[in-house]
């Protein structure tokens, strides 16, 4: 892991199954695309599938917000990077951003609320962190604390832009 | 269409391949779930798939915001609504609510903002409404104009809640 770098997490090109009647990777398969790389980040912080079968914790989203910024084509590479904005004991706030190919245009990012939970027979509920994945969150903040926050981190959807500062 | 009712715009099922490793339907197919009503909105507002093929016009997605509220099981029923919240000459702010079946929970909610474009052979531009969508949205918005703003739009993605008023 390099400081000050966000966190490559996921790679994967566009499926032909992806695209839609208007020639471009569908809005709802970026959404795919974000949930995997979640799921990539979730192996590194203890939340992998065998810690999941081990110990019945696991991740819910709360809240996604996706910004659409380029189209993507069939076949094109898909790189995606991650950044841990904050947390608290049970949630954790993240940056995602999906470039074409790994040093390309930005398509898209995506901003994510989640719920640490745990899994029981009666359903779930929320839980503390386990102490590995609290300290991977650690240090993730640590190593992304030199990056300025991105412009649209927080922001709703909107019809008019918000003047800046 | 009833007044100050959202209008129902798409029903499914939940597809036992959207049910991920929690046991409940992926992040991800909640944002097809509202792609698909959004098609399916599309068809009511003059862009359906022959119009765009006569006219280029389509929609292309700028900002979604999903808020989950519940878990959905296999099988389960699923019904959208959609009221327009906002438009202007060439863009629309959506409200999009996903029940379990007709009349019961709330599971999901999808902010949206859409841009309307005319695609070419060059590829795609903004362009304004055409009449017939401009006349369709007007007619939503009238419609729409008795509901009560619903608590969450506009709202971005956040650790802590935001006090109330």
């Amino acid at each position: 892991m390099h400081r000050n770098e966000p966190l490559p997490v996921y790679e994967t090109a566009v499926a032909a199954e992806w695209v839609d009647y208007n020639g471009h990777m569908n809005d709802a398969a970026y959404a795919l695309v974000f949930s995997r790389s979640v799921d990539a980040l979730m192996d590194r912080i203890g939340l992998d599938a065998a810690a999941r079968k081990a110990t019945g914790r696991s991740l819910f989203t709360l809240q996604m917000m996706l910004h659409y910024f380029k189209e993507a084509r069939e076949g094109e590479a898909l790189n995606v990077d991650c950044r841990v904005l904050e947390h608290d004991e049970k949630r954790v706030r993240l940056w995602l951003e999906l470039k074409s190919g790994r040093e390309g245009a930005r398509l898209a990012a995506s901003e994510q609320l989640l719920l640490s939970v745990e899994q029981t027979g009666e359903g779930a509920r929320a839980a503390p962190w386990r102490a590995e994945t609290q300290a991977a969150l650690d240090a993730l903040v640590k190593a992304h604390r030199g990056l300025e926050t991105p412009p649209q981190a927080g922001q709703g959807v909107a019809l008019k832009r918000k003047p800046g500062p």
